[in-house]
């Protein structure tokens, strides 16, 4: 036995290397689906005349977010200023921050980040324009202010058109800030079940939006940007005329949250994120229990499924820490067929927590390894 | 504007800083009370008299494991063969992998494994087994083997004594391998809300495991180790007379799920793991909006809890994936108080794979960071 303060473990997949020989758990993305997807929501914005600025929070990788880019993304959303470092240090110019943020710690992040790409961030609250427009004059940079305001997700965002009036003016009270326009999100009804409840509720909010912006042209102030939207009302926020900007993030992958909707012509995103499981025991004759649990997969928007077509006779159960039990729903089928070591492909339940407890997906097509990306923002939250 | 490839996010904290200073969100660990925890498990192994090898997939990071070794451990478990790496790699040199495992890259890395440590391996069949054999031979290592018996979970092991027969004469076979003992986890029970409940049902799991050594032993096979135990019933099976061995996991932190418990004397380990979060958006009258969501704490087992004390009139309602939305239920109390900016502590409701969620423990100790501690295992789940 020889101390070895260099050992490692071995890479998880290899380059052309075949589906079953990647070392699960293993997060996948299917090229094939991913390059419709990417490429379908780019030509949507194209044709309702609306910018793409997708959220990079749902995969959280560079190189994801540079096919974005040259599919016609004008930029990229961060959600938190940590997370938008690996995406400047990969070239990426544009990055707006679509939400709040406060304390020096953080204004001094947003200061670094001004002092190399466009910036843009999101506030609700007197206390963070007048932190931020302070630091940003004294550093000498120039930085985009979006405010939010509440379209009924009932979260962060002023509700209120004197709230509104009174942070506008905040803002041009700093000379080292530049009032950009509105932040509204709604994230309730991007999970909305039917495609008419979507749509009916998408205009609701695009109407909310409207009244902001026209209660401030009233008083004389454009608004450059008007940016929101999601994977779930895309579609209908591309075509609202109100929004300028949409910021979808899991239509890259979808999910099985987002596939529990109905869609309605193409604009279903295809399933391009999986995870690869093993069966590793088959000590039970109605259960076979996977390496992928809490650890592997979110859980927070249901348990993942298992992708039809390879183990339609197992159902995901239940998780534990490194465990994912699999319930043999067609036991007749399945009498005398030992599992040991079969790989089972999950679609996730939601992607974006999914993909925070990886390190690197491994890009299939044709059942074999064509790439290796890192997901270089995980776990970057502050 | 300059691009700059090597732009990192800051620290998220310095040696010396106060709580108030550490970036958020970060995921502390309250040093008396952990250390406090260490000891008195260690103190409660030794009383009577069995090994404790703690679980190191609670914490993912070879400082922790290298205090408990400090502190009387024998080794340590890992769930996962890749999560033992790190441990190899700062010194570690006993771990035990309490988990089956299966397929050609994972014999690949126990076997690189067994080169460098005290290596033992858990089973529940016989591929298993001949797999692993026949590579260690080949190798030129030997390897412990323990088999993993049903005592309740109805999840992996065998749960019947001519299987559990079949793999101890299969590993007999194999010259390269050693018939450790028995692995025998009940997780379900730990989490009992009585301390009576978890006594007579620990006392249950025990008798079951005993049935399993007596089989073997009036076979002539001697069982050199009886592991298992967590956190919610060690102080049981530690005094069962038939663990030769502990393997708790979550009692060096403490979470949400383990207080709810009822504990009894001196047994209950103290709150060490906390998260702190900042209020970052405070538009609403009725909420407080913190920057922890789903991607700063595990919501499996239950949303976090506000740490008592400070934030009392506060409740975590739900999270988004970077939003934790805070109720706020003396909402008499608050009137007029404009909290934007407060730092609230969060007590995570499943230490496991919250601690998964981060790179970096922020050590506190009388308010100031006293250490940081990578969380080199995190994500390694192959």
């Amino acid at each position: 036995m020889n101390a070895d303060s260099s050992i490692k473990p071995p890479p998880i997949a290899k380059y052309g290397d075949s589906l079953a020989q990647v070392s699960t758990p293993a997060l996948l993305i299917e090229l094939d689906a991913f390059e419709h997807n990417i490429a379908r929501m780019a030509e949507m914005a194209r044709q309702h005349g609306v910018a793409l600025r997708p959220h990079a929070k749902a995969h959280k990788s560079s190189v994801i977010a540079q096919k974005q880019m040259a599919a016609g993304a004008i930029g990229i959303c961060c959600q938190k200023l940590s997370e938008a470092y690996p995406f400047v240090a990969a070239g990426i110019s544009d990055i707006y921050i679509s939400n709040e943020f406060v304390g020096p710690a953080k204004v001094a992040m947003a200061i670094e980040l001004a002092r190399h790409i466009k910036l843009s961030v999101c506030v609700d609250h007197i206390a963070q324009i007048d932190a931020l427009g302070t630091a940003a004059s004294a550093a000498g940079v120039m930085i985009t202010v979006l405010v939010e305001v509440d379209i009924g997700q009932a979260r962060c965002g002023v509700a209120r058109m004197e709230g509104l009036a009174m942070l506008v003016d905040g803002i041009a009270r700093h000379p080292a800030l530049h009032f950009g326009g509105l932040q509204a999100f709604h994230g309730g009804i991007q999970h909305l079940a039917t495609w008419d409840l979507r749509r009916t509720s998408a205009a609701a909010s695009a109407d909310k939006v409207a009244a902001y912006a026209q209660f401030l042209a009233a008083r004389g102030i454009a608004c450059p940007v008007i940016t929101g939207s999601g994977t779930g009302t895309a579609e209908f926020d591309a075509a609202s005329g109100v929004f300028t900007e949409i910021q979808p993030g899991s239509y890259v992958f979808m999910d099985a949250h987002y596939a529990a909707n109905e869609w309605s012509g193409s604009a279903m995103p295809r399933h391009s994120l999986f995870i690869a499981a093993t069966i590793m025991s088959t000590a039970k004759d109605d259960i076979a229990v996977c390496d992928v649990g809490l650890k592997g997969v979110a859980v927070d928007s249901g348990l993942p499924l298992i992708s039809p077509g390879q183990s339609d006779d197992l159902k995901f159960d239940r998780a534990n820490d490194e465990h994912g039990i699999l319930k043999i729903i067609d036991h007749a089928g399945a009498v005398g067929r030992d599992r040991l070591g079969e790989q089972v492909l999950l679609i996730p339940g939601h992607c974006d927590p999914t993909a925070n407890l990886y390190n690197q997906y491994v890009c299939i097509r044709n059942g074999c390894v064509e790439d290796i990306w890192n997901i270089e923002a995980r776990g970057l939250s502050q």
